[in-house]
């Protein structure tokens, strides 16, 4: 959806933020931790669950383990960083728009079968109060 | 530093949690949150500035204006997300092992100048309580 300047700053004046995000914690991990194409995979997944842009992806894995990736959507990104030998990786939705990053929690939870997930959700940038 | 599997799982242990995550807001900032060219400059100095190893960077502009960009960094990664219309940048420095992302910070300010800052440093993956 186009938006002219004013409707645009009118709209997020109504929100009073720029964008969410979303911080989550994943616990014990059963799977797929230290897998780059597997990770991808999720991530990729995650990103069009809740109906992102995508517009480029990249992952590293370390060595011995532990992988990072980053997804770069149209409404900001997605980020993960595992620690395969504590069973958990943190895992940033950071969205804005109308793309809603609660979407993709479901997503997250079958790639990596979390034990216990902690959520936490921000708002970024006020810009009225 | 390589450390064995035991000692970092120790040091782990002492430090409790995994990495870093400095959440910084930005208003009022008064220069440099639509350049491409300047923003990527300033990332890659706030990176080195807190001895991050830096992988790879991605950069993109939007229409009509507003940034995002990725530095992947081997302790974990840096982004930024511009609103160049209402002057906000969001900014997060996520690092691990001794990598201290409050560093950075200075040469943050210095690129975008910054009226007023908001930081919340949140400590990522509680590994034992």
């Amino acid at each position: 959806m186009k938006m002219t300047k004013k409707e645009r700053k009118y709209q997020l004046i109504q929100k009073k933020y720029a964008g969410r995000h979303l911080i989550l914690e994943f616990y014990g991990c059963q799977k797929n931790l230290d897998s780059t194409k597997e990770i991808k995979k999720i991530l990729l997944k995650a990103a069009k669950k809740c109906q992102a842009t995508i517009l480029s992806s990249k992952i590293y894995h370390f060595s011995p383990q532990g992988i990072s990736a980053v997804v770069i959507i149209k409404e900001s990104h997605l980020s993960i960083h595992t620690w395969p030998e504590y069973n958990y990786a943190a895992i940033d939705l950071f969205t804005c728009g109308k793309v809603s990053p609660e979407k993709a929690i479901s997503e997250l939870k079958k790639g990596f079968q979390p034990k216990f997930i902690q959520a936490t959700l921000i708002k970024r940038g006020f810009l009225k109060f």
